[in-house]
């Protein structure tokens, strides 16, 4: 990879609102409402770690009857709890929507790979967020359901 | 990045035992001890996604106690419970541990980047290792402590 300018963290925000949109309309046929994000102690978390030109990680977090909402519309069938099945959906949606993020901050060449995503699902748990890296959280309701998107950046343009 | 052989995981898992060598010793001056690993439902993990000619995760897994333990000998300190300071120091150790697996695995060129860490931590939470993926557990004792590290590899060679 080439050295290309990097985004500050308020055109980050621009391109995870254009990621949101395109993968929710695209899937859900729904336009997507940015809400103030909640952060909850449990749910399901799907991380996607970024690195290349920035270093950081992606992830959006939901709590588990949200989770069975977005497979069961996904998958065109019901769950009652979180199993393996909704756990692969969410992946899904966080590497679209870690897809998305990727091609819209990548307009002057390839900002940064992602990985597969890691899943975290309970119900105590939080993510902390390393020092020297400036965070991003964002809330999403679509579907009656609310996705909070979190987006860390270790090398974020102080532009 | 152009394309190479993959390991196998019965490769990876040799790469994985060279860097707990490389980093305990360097880092504590311990040859650490290969145990059977111990999945517990909580603790602290710290998350690194692996992207390039194979994607992918790696997380070491640890008791509150244990990263207390770690944190304290690498800082000459003592900590009662996981702070933000804890945090980091496993972050630092997961660090080193994804970038000594990733110069073992890359001799014969880069087979993968590493993200930076996501620290997780709680009481009750689990991680789920995504579909068409293949998993290896480790356990390693170091300082009396006992660390479980986890590479989730999609695209490993079935040799």
């Amino acid at each position: 990879m080439t050295e290309m300018p990097i985004p500050s963290m308020s055109e980050f925000r621009n391109y995870l609102q254009f990621a949101a949109e395109d993968v929710f309309m695209t899937t859900f046929g729904e336009r997507p409402v940015f809400v103030p994000p909640e952060m909850s102690v449990g749910g399901l978390s799907a991380i996607i770690g970024l690195n290349g030109n920035v270093s950081g990680f992606f992830a959006p977090h939901i709590m588990p009857k949200d989770a069975c909402v977005i497979a069961g519309n996904m998958l065109g069938d019901s769950f009652a709890e979180v199993d393996d099945i909704v756990c692969d959906a969410i992946g899904e949606i966080a590497n679209m929507l870690g897809g998305s993020l990727k091609k819209f901050s990548s307009r002057n060449g390839e900002l940064f790979r992602i990985s597969i995503p890691t899943i975290v699902h309970g119900n105590n748990y939080q993510t902390y967020t390393p020092k020297g890296t400036e965070q991003l959280l964002m809330g999403v309701r679509v579907l009656s359901t609310q996705i909070t998107m979190q987006l860390v950046i270790k090398n974020a343009s102080m532009k």
